[in-house]
């Protein structure tokens, strides 16, 4: 049997877990939001985010209370303090899938995004949450070798990032300086998503084996 | 005299002055550089990136080896909880700085900004250097007021960023889509950079008052 302290380990582990699977939805539903100018959808999101802020906060509170009553040292400790960072990853996470979400919202009953990038921007949207999704896994199951995949998945995100500035620097591209806005801030909001679920895996990575891997900046222009 | 703990917990908030510093130079050095397309000048500030870096690191290390050794309950933990954090903040802010610096080192010998948006710009630059400067000082002072007007100060931030959207998107914009991304992307970070200044100086402001201030969220588009 655990005791007192790994229970409550455990359920803090539970918790980052459900809010890896909550931004990750969230993420989904934003993109189908975007692409489909759904403005019901679109609002369902924006509202959902204060679940996310809310677990974020008790986590945050349950992981301080821990430190307070149990005084974890040596590997306890960087697992209660590691836990804070990356409720901190997943809340901003959760965040940007509410950018997207409001970027719907703003252009609706238009898609803010021209149909010829659609395809581009699902894709960037479906690996956001395959992102986050293995992100959860890692964190429940502490899968070194899923966590190192993480970042090679992460280079494909940037694959697409160039794949949409190509379109839209491309002599062609003829809908406008408010769609090119739109479109380079909803690139940069999934690879942030993308970044912050590396950054969770990584800092799993450290968790289990001690080594930080320093070579890894998440790199955005 | 103060015991090894409370000057270890100096030694930490001197630390964060130092990176609040660090970041508040390297923004205002990477605006230079952006709009005087200074290539040497984009290159330091890229280098000089690794000290916040380093300063980070090593804040969070000491920060880890003071909850182990000194196990500090209540308001003590929650100061050191709080530098972690806020010490990531600032992390993060270097590394908007470095963006900035990259943007002005990608259009090198050209300015990625053009002329017509160098005084907006400009003045988003030295409004991101005096928010960090006074969220240091907000480290320093622990000065309550100081830190709200932080948030009041924040508005003009957001004032600019609407201005360069209003140059973007007025039907007389004629630099073409590349500078429209880049304008896009500077604009984010520079609001990125005031958004984690204020969010410095709101945990001051809850260190201090143990109020949260809920209804603060960093609100960016």
């Amino acid at each position: 049997m655990r005791d007192a302290y790994h229970e409550e380990l455990d359920a803090i582990g539970d918790g980052l877990v459900e809010m890896a699977r909550l931004v990750g939805s969230a993420m989904g539903r934003a993109t189908t939001a975007l692409l489909d100018a759904d403005l019901a959808l679109a609002e369902s999101v924006i509202a959902a985010d204060e679940k996310v802020d809310a677990l974020h906060h008790e986590l945050e509170n349950r992981a301080i209370d821990l430190l307070a009553r149990q005084q974890p040292v040596a590997t306890d400790l960087r697992i209660v303090v590691t836990s804070l960072r990356m409720s901190a990853d997943l809340e901003r996470s959760g965040d940007l899938a509410r950018h997207v979400a409001k970027l719907a919202r703003l252009r609706y009953p238009d898609s803010a995004v021209p149909r010829d990038l659609h395809s581009t921007i699902l894709e960037m949207g479906q690996l956001a949450q395959r992102l986050v999704a293995k992100a959860g896994l890692v964190i429940a199951t502490k899968d070194v070798d899923a966590a190192l995949e993480l970042e090679r998945d992460d280079d494909e995100m940037d694959q697409l990032h160039r794949e949409l500035f190509s379109h839209l620097l491309d002599d062609r591209w003829h809908h406008g300086i408010e769609t090119a806005v739109d479109v380079t801030l909803c690139g940069r909001y999934y690879e942030r998503f993308a970044d912050h679920a590396v950054s969770v895996a990584k800092r799993v990575v450290f968790l289990v084996t001690g080594e930080h891997a320093d070579e890894f900046v998440p790199e955005t222009r």
